[in-house]
């Protein structure tokens, strides 16, 4: 049946609230050399985030071929424009860039209609 | 190096133009039952929405715990409405529906800017 976002039970879906909100897409390409730290990182990161003002949600998948998408939701733009600038986020973002990642796209994306749907 | 999406290399990251464009975002969670036909359909749905008009490029990663991420890029909404209803892709929707999805959310999301990295 179709249901809002926010009434999807699957914790692995975000419940994001009506439109208007701000979409966070990060596509990336895992190095061959080896995720050193990536995973301690990566949770510390989930973790800070659902901390930050303005944070609706996130879903992330990563696929055995090293695909990783995650995307992050936000109310406004400030709230993204803090998250970009909190320090440990920064060092984080550095530490991708040297170690973890081969190629990534981030992109900002303005969410303004959904739809959901659950099997009950 | 910080590069244009349409300048990186690894083909798994879609190769979009500047920005506006829009973002489909479908993301989902397989049904426990299997997922007989999904393979078939979900490659004879790719190939199909690379001839569609407008149609920039799409991501895609699915991870082990079930959780399924595709994001299809279009230039307007006209191309994002014509693909809407291709009569296979309505198709393969209710398959999804019936067969494959546990809980899926779609978000239409327009991007307004965009950042890329590629390790040389």
């Amino acid at each position: 049946m179709h249901i809002r976002p926010d009434a999807v039970s699957d914790k692995r879906l975000a419940s994001t609230p009506p439109p208007p909100y701000i979409a966070v897409i990060f596509t990336n390409t895992q190095n061959d050399e080896g995720l050193e730290g990536y995973g301690q990182t990566a949770g510390d990161m989930v973790r800070l985030a659902h901390e930050q003002d303005g944070f609706l949600g996130y879903e992330s998948a990563h696929d055995r071929d090293g695909t990783g998408i995650t995307i992050s939701y936000w109310r406004d733009e400030l709230s993204i424009k803090t998250w970009k600038q909190q320090a440990d986020h920064m060092a984080a973002q550095r530490s991708g860039r040297e170690k973890w990642y081969r190629s990534y796209i981030t992109r900002i994306a303005h969410v303004d209609r959904d739809y959901a749907f659950e099997n009950k």
